[in-house]
């Protein structure tokens, strides 16, 4: 026995005792398994799904152009797990976004024309609009929205993120981070809260009302608060808030508290009658956190784009008609399709899924960093929401590690015993597997209004990724 | 094969596997796993360690009287799990406090004489004679407890439950929990924060200044907020904590910023300079949930005492020099042992085991309701600062379970897929398997004044609960 080499002449015994490894579909093993054989099954599948010219374009991008693309993607992965940015004013829009023209509104999502707006973002378009005190009301507003004569751009392209359906004018108060090491800045909405908002598509008068309020109240308070308080560090806000049972995306709700108690003295010393209207407001408003991440999350993703060959994700944006990503590696290019509809998905009431829009939200930025769907497994209570168990929490959140290029170093899953959330969605990854990520997400009515009607999973189109590999080889191989 | 009989005179074949089933030492089982057997370990203990007196104890509770005990164990168990006190106002220790004489101080645990007071209760009473304007210094203070000028009294005893090493004077502005079903009333002190506290057993001036800010500030502050608010459902606040991540005893994180979420807009509101200075000390007190949790821990034990013929225990208190019981069925009577020492500890910076008080505090109460040790399952954050893992907490709740006669339909484990935590500790279990709950808990400097040192996980003396088991019995069987 100290040779493993066998006499080739001597006859072949077969062992009595079969252990089988499964590579693939698991009817097979399950077969043995039920004629008693240990099964130790392999989840492989075939790369792209057969796709030859797909399996061409990864060969290459994981081969030739390999190690490449892998060096810059750990330079995309650093970016993305540790810059620091933090919240530090609070400004109208026209001075935090980036070469923004007069009389635009900015939205959520990749660019659309008009024509092309779901219905959601119509209507909270048109309340911005009236907000800003260019229409006298929505039907004013359409006409002056659909004749060209005020301007839609999306919030991406100016240097902002911002979530669900909204829509904001130049006078709407942003949160604005800053990414210091990188030096990249970026904003996003002030959040509107729960109810009837334009945020969650309504251009009822009481949401055309709060967008004013944001403007006229809670802006300059919050502004004020957080000059006194100082800067606000928000991944470690987040990075707390994911060991209390926030995904960050669909509950933020320990790190909106957190960040509460921590603004609280500075609200208190406020010498502002308006300051009890916006601490009603904060005490209601479990959401207010997502907005700080978003921006913080945008400031750092914008600090990862235009690495050049990088195969990593750095923008994932939905506008309720379309879902797009960009890549590091390709520049300013959106890689778009249609906007998914939200599944798994519980409705309110007696809504069903006849009622519900498609994906809609500049949100699943969060998705790229660690948070949202890849820190799934941080929220017991999320999942509970939307009718599945922690394991699945879990397995959303493994479906990430796979799809990623790292794990984070700052926002860790205590019920994993801590280990990193899944950081910098590789592109090929996602083509090669045919698993793209999971977005946790609000439902909002698709037609008349009537906020939002639910919450579920998005899952973002595989075409978009399948397009940015392609366009990444070109670019390489060109 | 229809009848399952057998010959007898058929030789028996002994089967080529062997699973083997193996109750207590689990030195049997690991000898046959090592030899392939398949094996399942029953943890089988010898009832009571085998001292035939309290089988025979036992055998007695839990045969002759056992459908009578059960019974009222039945009624103790709702009491302690449907309960909802609510806090209802902030008004000084005399108002709150049922028959306190002048001139006394309530202290933490069971009643104990001034020369065996510790050192940190000690420092915590005199920090408290100063505070109240008895004394011109703790020196002076010592003289007069010393002579019995000034008495002490457990807080237990007057419709109280403070924490750590708590020493509070009339003036002292107290927490008062209202349980409407039940009729009680209880009361706790507020809490005085972090930092060189009386309750971490300081007598600095830094300390006593902290006991005269509470008065004179602290308590009337909170007292209008509260008032403007309306009453605090505690639990409802606990039970979420519990989703984020709180053990409800070393860690009231989540449900502090809960309760200062919803107080923020009366504070806000409040027309009171003295605010700022009060929303300066909410911002930075994590704990300051725990003093609200004891309240209504206190409230609902005490609609639970006095139940005839029930082992269960509705008292748990420490002093830092014993360690007291009482059961629901034995009435007013102590069950007391030597404090233990804080153990699985985990020291600050220098300090050792040798600088380490033993357990302190009446905040054990939590851990009959479901909460703390019981509820350690819910805090990842709670078992790593202790060192340990989730794994772990897991195992001591599940240690709960064992002792405990029902699970909580409020308090939800979200790890263990949201079932209640254990609540209802019987003390015939208790002696039974020989283990006694796991109390996570602060470690205070044992002779010198400084304070916090460290933290870790008491374990309740068996000694009391054997005790209590044989008090029951003789009132049962006399």
């Amino acid at each position: 026995m100290t040779s493993d080499r066998r006499d080739v002449s001597e006859p072949v015994q077969l062992p009595e005792d079969l252990a089988v490894v499964n590579i693939g579909l698991p009817v097979f093993g399950d077969a043995a398994q039920r004629q008693g054989a240990a099964v130790a099954q392999v989840d492989w599948r075939i790369p792209a799904g057969g796709d030859t010219e797909l399996v061409r374009v990864l060969t290459r991008l994981c081969g030739r152009h390999g190690s490449r693309v892998d060096r810059a993607n750990a330079e995309v992965f650093e970016r993305l797990d540790q810059a620091a940015p933090q919240v530090v004013e609070v400004t109208p829009v026209q001075s935090a976004a980036v070469d923004l023209d007069d009389r635009t509104i900015l939205h959520s999502g990749p660019p659309l024309a008009w024509e092309q707006f779901c219905d959601p973002l119509r209507r909270s378009a048109r309340a911005a609009v009236v907000a800003e005190g260019w229409a006298a009301d929505p039907d004013q507003a359409e006409g002056l929205l659909a004749r060209g004569e005020i301007r839609v751009a999306p919030a991406n392209h100016h240097g902002g993120a911002v979530p669900m359906a909204s829509a904001v004018g130049p006078s709407a108060p942003a949160l604005v981070a800053e990414n210091p090491e990188d030096g990249t800045r970026a904003f996003s909405a002030v959040n509107q809260g729960p109810g009837t908002r334009a945020w969650m598509g309504s251009d009822d008068p009481e949401a055309i009302e709060r967008l004013r309020w944001l403007t006229q109240v809670a802006g300059p308070v919050l502004g004020a608060v957080i000059e006194a308080h100082g800067p606000i560090n928000v991944f470690a806000l987040a990075s707390q808030g994911l060991q209390m049972g926030d995904d960050m995306h669909m509950r933020t709700q320990a790190a909106s508290n957190l960040l509460v108690r921590d603004l609280l003295p500075a609200l208190v010393a406020l010498d502002d009658p308006r300051a009890v209207d916006v601490a009603r407001y904060l005490s209601s408003n479990h959401l207010f956190f997502l907005n700080f991440a978003m921006a913080a999350a945008k400031a750092t993703a914008d600090a990862a784009a235009g690495i050049a060959a990088s195969s990593l994700v750095v923008s994932m944006a939905r506008n309720g008609t379309t879902f797009g990503i960009r890549l590091a590696g390709t520049g300013d290019r959106w890689f778009i399709a249609d906007a998914p509809p939200v599944g798994d998905a519980l409705y309110h009431g007696q809504f069903t899924a006849d009622d519900a829009a498609p994906d809609i939200g500049d949100s699943a930025v969060l998705e790229l960093i660690g948070l949202g769907g890849a820190a799934a497994a941080a929220s017991p209570a999320v999942a509970g929401f939307l009718g599945s168990t922690l394991a699945q929490a879990v397995g959303t959140t493994e479906a990430f590690d796979q799809m990623c290029v790292g794990r984070s170093r700052r926002f860790q899953l205590p019920y994993l015993e801590f280990r990193g959330s899944p950081v910098g969605v590789d592109a090929r990854r996602v083509v090669e597997l045919e698993q793209t990520p999971a977005i946790n997400t609000g439902i909002l009515d698709v037609h008349r209004g009537r906020g939002q009607i639910g919450a579920g999973v998005a899952r973002a189109p595989l075409s978009c990724f399948q397009q940015a590999v392609r366009a990444l080889d070109e670019h390489l191989s060109g």
